[in-house]
């Protein structure tokens, strides 16, 4: 199942970015390895996967460009650096230098992102074309981790209610003993979960369907939240021989978790980018231009440039 | 992309039940129509459907079944009979006649629930053969809804965090009026979100994995909350060109939403069973044995039975 230089476990510790192409929301995950990539777009109704190894990166940029003789390292870190922009939704920047259009068909169908960007003076066209991913893929993806972060969040309700009620009775107290308050505006109300669970639910599921349209719902601390049950199926897996831990965790574990999910985060890039000790940021992944010095820096003759012919 | 006779939204609003054939954990999602099914199963690591309508049923009994000649409507509400407890978690009963037994391919591959029950006096066999389900199925039918499960649990975790600075604002007036507890152990710590996330996800990212094993997570509350967000599709659809609603919600949809919620629920059964007034409970959906009539109520003699040839 794992494909070439693309481990699953690498592309599931990557965020879900939203990316906009061609008045098309969609969210991305990628991964750049050497001379091969792993790409995941989705846009909740469907998702889409393009794994490329060395050989079908060769082959496909000879046919987009047909002058194109180079070795696949000679131009893949050019590729690297126009499609990541696209891909991580960072492409608003005046010095992108890549056009992009998406086009996909039908329900069910592919998605295809095509990108022009000039390399060594010439025309440089890339495509990823991605096709209706694996269901064991949108499992580990997005069923897997959603699952987990409402069975979380669950919990925090049921435990938040829970401390509620004891507030309540920490203030019947009080009162009993005949205390009053100096400001009448911070009197609240008694706790009755079955309540506010009916009337949290009477007012937040006709505003839900709207309200997921921003970046389809993967924004701030829902990015953390993925982060953390990504993470920690991560460490089970490595675990996974040895005997399970007893109820109180190991003393190793909580802060890493705790700083992956404590810092309250405005806005999507920083959420995106969030640095945990062992998930390397997207940035990061890039074979960063070690390759460059292939790409000719002197203005190159027409025909006669370093990676065309 | 709607399956002849198995609309989408009928199967949405069907719980995920938790079944256990030859030892596998799946979840369950079934509709009978008149004689015709779709399946669902899951594990939760990938997702399986079969839909069958009348003539592949008629093909497949055939094939199974050598000496049937009857017509589908002859034998399918036998068929139900002996399926229904099977896929909706309810086969633990004494009187449950039917042997089942279910085989899978490796990764990605089938899913396969061999039954064999008796009709007329003759065995008769059936198999419902389940392939991956397409991707979008998958985003129908568990992505979207648990990512609406995440956002609504999301928000009550924020909207109870708020609830609980206020009581502690309430507390820290009396207090500070001189008021004192009379019995200490009421006394509560000052509630500080970014430290009780802190803690709480250091406690329960651990504990995460091993306790999704009990009915894959979908149990109690969980069902209900699935059951709603479903719902919301399903009314947001309907008034899709209509405007949107002011925030303020219509009167009219608080009291059924809440009610499925709203009740707390102590079994898998009752969850699975969770009537609200649109959606009929998976018993309802069976043709209830109008069919019942041709099957032979007399010891039938061998080779010659009412449905055999």
């Amino acid at each position: 199942m794992e494909a070439r230089g693309a481990p699953t476990e690498v592309l599931l510790q990557r965020p879900w970015l939203p990316v906009s192409v061609s008045g098309c929301q969609l969210l991305a995950k990628s991964w750049f390895g050497e001379t091969a990539y792993h790409v995941l777009l989705t846009d909740m109704h469907c998702v889409w996967e393009e794994r490329m190894d060395s050989a079908a990166i060769q082959k496909r940029a000879q046919e987009l460009n047909k002058r194109l003789r180079a070795p696949v390292k000679a131009f893949f870190s050019h590729l690297c650096e126009v499609a990541q922009p696209c891909l991580t939704g960072s492409d608003g920047r005046a010095d992108s230098e890549a056009q992009i259009s998406l086009t996909r068909q039908e329900d069910g169908g592919n998605v295809s992102m095509k990108l022009k960007s000039e390399l060594a003076g010439l025309p440089f066209y890339w495509e990823f074309d991605c096709a209706p991913a694996p269901v064991t893929v949108v499992c580990v993806q997005l069923v897997r981790p959603l699952l987990a972060m409402s069975h979380l969040l669950q919990r925090q309700v049921k435990q938040l209610g829970g401390l509620l009620v004891r507030k309540d009775a920490e203030i019947q107290d009080y009162r009993e003993n005949g205390a009053t308050l100096s400001r009448e505006r911070l009197q609240t109300d008694v706790f009755e979960e079955q309540a506010y669970k009916e009337d949290f639910m009477s007012k937040a599921l006709p505003l839900l369907c709207s309200e997921q349209l921003h970046s389809l719902g993967f924004d701030g601390e829902f990015q953390h939240l993925y982060a953390a049950v990504t993470q920690t199926r991560k460490r089970k897996r490595q675990t996974e021989e040895e005997p399970p831990p007893p109820p109180p965790p190991p003393a190793e574990e909580p802060d890493l978790l705790a700083s992956s999910l404590g810092a309250s985060v405005s806005s999507e890039e920083e959420a995106a980018g969030a640095k945990t000790a062992d998930r390397p940021a997207v940035q990061q992944s890039l074979p960063v231009t070690s390759n460059a010095a292939q790409r000719p820096s002197s203005k190159p003759k027409k025909k006669k440039v370093g990676l065309f012919r």
